[in-house]
C-alpha cells in the first residue's frame, strides 16, 4: 500500500544518541482536477540548503524556492525534458545563492551578462558562493536522468555562472554515444578542464570580477580573520580547545548552502540535480558531494527491479554525504512500501548511525526525495486517464531546511522551512516531513 | 560455510548476451605452518589492469605484480599499517605503469628523483601515464582504510610521481580530526589544488619533463593521428562507421592500465587502493573511477552488520565502473556466504547486466577482492593461535587481467594472467578465479 490520501502523524523515536527524534508529516491533499491549468503535468520539489535559516529571513529563502519551482514547472508545461526542468530550477537557485541575507527582487540572467553589477549586494546571486582559502570560487554540481540513468558532473569549477548547466550539458553530450575514434565521452570533469569544455560547448564564461561579490568577499575576510586567530592560539592548547568548540558551534549553525531539486514529468520520468559552492575556506581543489555520483543526487525511473521512480537531492556537510553515498542509499530504501518509514530509517541508520561516520560529533545533512508510480485514479474513471501518484518528503539533521514544491496541475508553489523541534540537537536528530500529490494526465 | 580447503570447479553459465560465460576457479592450497618466515603475517593481492596482456610480454607484467606484492609484504612484516602496505604496492605499480612493453629491470624511487632519465624508455615508470588531449598527464588515485573507514582521493592530479601517496596522506590527515577554526579536512582534492596540497605536505613535485616520457609521447602522437584521421572522415558516414568499429575494437583490446591492490594484515585489518592515468586522449579534467568513492576501491573491516572484512580494487573503463559503483557493490555482495558465487553474480547482474549500462555495447572492467574472517585453525589447536581465513578472487570482463598475490607466511609471490576462454567475447562474458589462504598468527 502506498499513501494515497496523504499521511498525518507524529512519532517520537529514540535515535543513536538518545536524543529525541522529531518526526512530523504534513498533509498535502491530492490536487483536484479543477485546478488543472497547463497542458502538461508534473511536479517539482526544491531545496535551498540544509543548515540554519533564520526566521527573520524566512521570506527571502521561501521566495527563492518559489521562483525555482515556477521555472521548473514552466519548462515542464512547455514540454521540456525532466532534466531541463530540474536544470531550470537549479539555475534559479544558483542565481539566488548567497543573496539570501538581502534578497529583495530577482534579476534575470541577462542582467548579469550585460551589466556591471559587482557593487550591488544582489549580484552575489548565482555566483557569490563561498570563497576558498585562496579567495577563489570553485563550484560542484551534478545532474542525473532517471530515464537514461545518465549522469553529468563538474567539480571545482571556476568562471562559470551556472555550474549545473555544464553538468546538464555533459549529460546530454554523453547520451550521444562515443566520440570520434571510439573515445568514451566524459561524465565528470573538474577544474580548468571542466571550464574549457564548458566554453568549447558554448557556455559563456563569467568575468572573474563578477564571480566574487562584495557580500562574499566580506564573508571571506571575516572567516579569514577567524582562521588566523584560531591558528595563532594553536600553541595554547586550552585556548585552542575553547576556540575549536566555539568554531564548531558556529559551523553547526551556519548555512550549508547547497541547493537542489527533484522533478517528475507527466510520463513519470524523474530527474535530480544539486549544486554547491562548497564549504567556506575549503582547500582549493576540494570536491564535495554535489559533484559525486550517488552522493549529491540520484534519479532512477521505475524498472524491472524498481517498482517506483525515485529522485533524490542532498545538502549538508559534503564529507558526511559522500561517505554514506546518501542519495543512492535513499533511492534504494524508497523501493520499499512505506516511503516515510524507509526515509526515516535511512536517515537514522545509514546517516546519523552510519559506521562510516562513527567518529563524527554530529552528522549534518538533509535530503529531498520524491517517488512516483502510476495508479488508476479512481475505480470509476476510465483507463485513458492514468494517474501519477507522487510522494515527496524532506528530511534533515541540521537545524532547518528550506524547501518548495509545486505541481503543474495546481500551479501554485508552496514553500516551507522545516525545523528540528525545540530540544532536538542538530547532527543527532532527524526531522522528516512530506506529502503526497496525485497528478492526472491532461485531457487530450 | 566458507571455503576452508580451497575450491576447484568449472561452471558454464549463460550471460545476458547468450555468450558463454567462463567460470574457472584455481585452487590455492592453504599455506602450511612450516612456510612461516616473518614475524608478522598478512596477505596482499594486486592487479596491473584489466584489459589485454599479450603472451609475449607476460613475463614483464608478472614481474611488476611480483615486486608490488613484495613491497606490501615487506611493509606488513615491518609492522606497518594495512594502508601503508597497500600504498607501497601501489607505488611500485605506479612506477612500473607504462613500461610494461619494455620492462626489463626495476628502478628505485631514488633513480627517478636523482637522475635525468627522460631519454630512457624505462622512465615511463610511475609517470608515463596516458596523455590527455592536450598532451598532459593527469592522474586519479584513491585509498580506503577498512578499520577507520576513512578515504582519501585525488583526481586529475599533475606533477606528482605517485598519486597514491597523496591519497594516502589525505586519508592520514583526515584521521587527525578537524582543522583550525573547526574546518572539516578534505578527503578528495583535484587538479591544481591537489598538487598544491601535496607539495605543502612535503610530497615532492615531479619535474614536468619527467612526467611525459618518450614512450608515452610516441603513443600520444600515434593516438592523435588516429583521432585526426577519424575526425577527417566524419563527413563520410560509411567510412566513419568502419573507422569507429575498428577504433572500438582497438579500444577493447587495448590495455586499460589502472593498477590496484588489496591487503589484509595480521589483525584482520583491510585496506584497498587504486591508481590510474585514465583513458588515452581523455578530455583534460576528466576524472574516472580511480578517484571516486565506492567506484575505485573499497575496504571495510568486519563489524556489526559485516561478518567479513572485505577489500576491493577495480580496473577497466572508468565510466562503467563509476555508474555501477562496482567496488562497493562487490563489497556488499561479499557479505553473503559463497564469495565466489556472490562475485560472479555481481559481475553478471550488477556490471554486465546493469540497467545503468544498458546502452553500452560491451562492459569492460575487472576487480580484485579479498575477504577475511577469523576462525580456529583446527579443532586440536589451542585458542591462542587464531587463524585468519583469507578468500581472494579476481574477475574480469576484459580479455585478460594480470594479478599477483603473496602471503607473508609463505613469502613467495605468485603471479597470473587470467584470460577469457576462447570464444568468449570481451565485454559480455565474465572470467572469475581465485583461491583461499589460511594465515596463522605468529608465535609470540
Amino acid at each position: 500500500m502506498i499513501m494515497e490520501k496523504g499521511i498525518s502523524s507524529v512519532e517520537v523515536l529514540p535515535s543513536k544518541s538518545s536524543q529525541v527524534t522529531a518526526v512530523k508529516v504534513v498533509v498535502k491533499e491530492p490536487e483536484t482536477k479543477q485546478t488543472q491549468r497547463g497542458k502538461r503535468v508534473g511536479f517539482v520539489l526544491v531545496h535551498a540548503g540544509a543548515g540554519y535559516h533564520s526566521e527573520s529571513k524566512a521570506k527571502e529563502y521561501k521566495h527563492v524556492c518559489k521562483r525555482a519551482c515556477q521555472k521548473a514547472i514552466e519548462k515542464l508545461q512547455a514540454g521540456a525534458l525532466a532534466t531541463d526542468a530540474v536544470t531550470a530550477a537549479l539555475i534559479e537557485l544558483e542565481l539566488a545563492r548567497g543573496t539570501m541575507c538581502s534578497f529583495k527582487f530577482s534579476l534575470s540572467e541577462e542582467h548579469f551578462r550585460d551589466s556591471n553589477v559587482q557593487d550591488s549586494p544582489f549580484t552575489n546571486a548565482g555566483m557569490g558562493s563561498n570563497l576558498n582559502l585562496l579567495g577563489e570560487i570553485e563550484c560542484d554540481a551534478s545532474i542525473m536522468d532517471g530515464k537514461s540513468l545518465n549522469f553529468g558532473a563538474v567539480g571545482a569549477l571556476s568562471g562559470i555562472k551556472n555550474p549545473v548547466s555544464v553538468a546538464n550539458r555533459l549529460l546530454c553530450e554523453g547520451q550521444k554515444g562515443k566520440l570520434s575514434a571510439g573515445r568514451i565521452p566524459p561524465c565528470f570533469l573538474v577544474g580548468e578542464g571542466a571550464f574549457r569544455w564548458a566554453v568549447d560547448h558554448g557556455i559563456p564564461a563569467c568575468p572573474p570580477g563578477i564571480m566574487a561579490t562584495r557580500f562574499s568577499l566580506a564573508a571571506f575576510k571575516r572567516n579569514k580573520r577567524k582562521l588566523e586567530l584560531a591558528e595563532k592560539v594553536e600553541t595554547d592548547l586550552i585556548q585552542l580547545k575553547k576556540r575549536r568548540q566555539s568554531s564548531e558551534k558556529e559551523n553547526d549553525s551556519g548555512t550549508l548552502d547547497t541547493v537542489g531539486a527533484v522533478v517528475v514529468d507527466q510520463e513519470g520520468n524523474v530527474a535530480a540535480a544539486v549544486s554547491s559552492g562548497g564549504l567556506a575556506l575549503k582547500h582549493p581543489g576540494r570536491v564535495g558531494q554535489a559533484a559525486l555520483y550517488g552522493c549529491g543526487c540520484w534519479a532512477e525511473n521505475t524498472g524491472a527491479h524498481t517498482p517506483y521512480s525515485t529522485a533524490v537531492s542532498t545538502s549538508g556537510c559534503g564529507e558526511h554525504l559522500v561517505r554514506t553515498i546518501l542519495a543512492r542509499e535513499c533511492s534504494c530504501a524508497l523501493q520499499t512500501e512505506d516511503a516515510h518509514q524507509a526515509l526515516l530509517e535511512t536517515m537514522q541508520n545509514k546517516f546519523i548511525g552510519s559506521p562510516f561516520l562513527a567518529n563524527e560529533d554530529g552528522v549534518l545533512g538533509g535530503v529531498i526525495v520524491l517517488r512516483s508510480c502510476r495508479c488508476s485514479a479512481e475505480p470509476e474513471l476510465s483507463q485513458e486517464k492514468p494517474t501519477l501518484l507522487v510522494e515527496f518528503l524532506w528530511s534533515h539533521t541540521t537545524e532547518s531546511m528550506c524547501v518548495g514544491y509545486m505541481s503543474a496541475q495546481d500551479g501554485k508553489a508552496k514553500t516551507h522551512i522545516s525545523r528540528l523541534p525545540p530540544g532536538a540537537v542538530a547532527g543527532q536528530s532527524v526531522a522528516i516531513e512530506g506529502g503526497v500529490c496525485r497528478l492526472e494526465s491532461p485531457e487530450s
